[in-house]
């Protein structure tokens, strides 16, 4: 009787599946909200998914990220592909939300992208090659972030959208962490931000697959390009290429010039086949599924850290290194054979 | 007889304790390190600590924190004070380093602001105003700085400094949690960056006591201000306002027309009396050691999550994920029930 109003997770599922743009949104704010409902949805989408490509695309603030990520958008639907695009808000107090208002703009051009106009509940066919294009804002949850991206990449996967894009403003190691469990991580860079590329060089190589000089109008782009391959040719990268057969290839872009959604493509695609030829592909999809275990582990014992410290036992405990009679080191060991010495809280038969 | 090479730490505290800067400099590399050398600080510094004044500041990149920090440096030691700034670095891949960059200049200017110039072992009456500058790098170790930060402010609390300035880049929630743990949080805004702060008006108003809008010479400082202004007003801070009686001023600043410095200091000042006066100064230190002892307990649950992963059990797991035999939900739960049932490692008799 209350479907009708609250469609049920499976309903939406279902809903989803068949091409429903607004069953999509609604999962995906289930997903956000994290619980038992997202517990569902990841249950529910861990059968149908491991097919898409996941591509991660990060980069300092202004770096151009979001122009870009439209036009790869636009390229793809012109191909033939349904993409989703999952915008990640770092949750910054001072730099974080600009992703949101990027992404107005972009939600604006989307609808020139793709030509019929649906209304969410749709024909599924019309919608067929549409992208879908979602910002996570998730302001205050590290954990939640982490969290929130695998879960919704994994439903998109699962709804058939391919290439799943995760856009996050790469500025804090939660982020560099979901951008380096994509299959292909692109890292954007732009002239006249060099010394913060230089400075970070090592975290950078770390995660990056394809390299993008982006505004590659500006004077210095060429400077940027040419750090870039110095970086990749001093670090231990250099090494692992000649073992592996993949070097990380710098692309030049300018959304000025209408130049280089292509051929980020075009790398993008590359380095998949290297994944795929490679036998890698698999590695990525385990340090996934790790990475993702860890983060609801943290956030499962993070709760138990939380109640501990509320309960009495906590409370006295911090309270005696606040009148400096314990020291914060000898009460954390006592906090942790506590914690650790608690029943499951669902014993299993 | 290894002491003269390798001293000790109760030696490298008391001779820090002495004046001795390189003593100094050594304990901070020991807590940085973390591990049982930094439990050994803690605790020597545990006894000693609790009377400094702990100034957090926060800003974006670019908002001219450092030249500012600096100012405020000149100034204190003008007045007599010994503070201690630790500025640290977000860890940040694309960003991150970029305050290493600015301490380097503020280093050179530091011997300039205390004219005795002196060895790293010299004389303790020639250094009881010098300042202290440190940089502290956390690459990859977002747990690291969350232990780390805590720590080496209450070794510079219990060596004497005070204030002790916490500067950071507020553009992850650690840093956030990092400045919002201070007595005293400071933002810098800048002209031209209105629209984050805008966007981010809430996570912004949590921390802030003080507020400076820092390069007040350009155009828009003006606006920045009336924004700033309007955001407190609308915020829920106004409800609570009348309530504590405090309100975040802000603070015009200019390093190029050399105004502002003072005021800053007097409203960090107003802010410490208001949290004296009104028994606040207790909360902010009762936040500040239950953040630390979370901060703790998370970095000695992630290092048994880690080992039961990579245990045999855990191997097993991950590979039925992997096989999509079963999903991340139902592992995580067995996973945490193995954890919880795990007896203490260190039994207490």
């Amino acid at each position: 009787m209350t479907t009708r109003t609250k469609p049920s997770i499976p309903d939406l599922y279902r809903d989803a599946r068949a091409g429903n743009r607004l069953a999509v949104g609604r999962l995906l704010t289930r997903v956000e909200r994290g619980g038992a409902d997202a517990d569902t949805v990841s249950e529910l989408a861990h059968a149908d998914a491991g097919s898409a490509h996941i591509v991660g695309i990060t980069g300092a603030p202004g770096a151009g990220k979001s122009t870009l990520v439209g036009e790869l958008v636009s390229h793809l639907v012109a191909a033939g592909r349904r993409p989703a695009v999952l915008a990640v808000d770092p949750s910054s107090p001072l730099t974080g939300g600009a992703i949101l208002g990027d992404r107005i703009r972009m939600e604006g051009s989307q609808d020139a992208v793709s030509a019929p106009s649906v209304t969410a509940d749709g024909d599924a066919e019309s919608v067929r090659h549409k992208p879908f294009i979602r910002s996570m804002a998730t302001r205050g949850h590290s954990g939640g972030l982490a969290l929130a991206v695998p879960l919704a990449v994994r439903l998109f996967d699962a709804l058939g959208f391919d290439p799943v894009i995760i856009e996050t403003v790469g500025v804090g190691q939660v982020e560099v962490d979901v951008v380096g469990a994509a299959d292909t991580a692109v890292v954007v860079a732009t002239p006249g931000m060099g010394d913060a590329v230089q400075a970070n060089k090592a975290g950078l190589l770390e995660v990056a697959d394809v390299f993008v000089v982006n505004k590659a109008d500006r004077p210095g782009a060429t400077d940027v390009r040419r750090d870039l391959e110095l970086m990749l040719d001093l670090s231990k990268v250099t090494g692992q290429e000649a073992e592996i057969g993949y070097r990380p290839p710098i692309v030049m872009a300018s959304a000025l010039e209408g130049t280089g959604a292509t051929d980020v493509l075009d790398a993008v695609a590359d380095h998949l086949s290297f994944l795929e030829s490679s036998g890698r592909r698999v590695d990525r999809r385990r340090h996934r599924v790790r990475t993702e275990i860890e983060a609801r582990l943290a956030q499962a014992l993070q709760r138990r850290v939380s109640n501990l410290l509320a309960s009495s036992t906590g409370q006295a405990l911090l309270k005696q290194v606040e009148a400096g009679d314990e020291s914060p080191t000898s009460v954390t060991r006592r906090l942790l054979d506590e914690l650790l010495s608690t029943a499951p809280s669902t014993p299993q038969p």
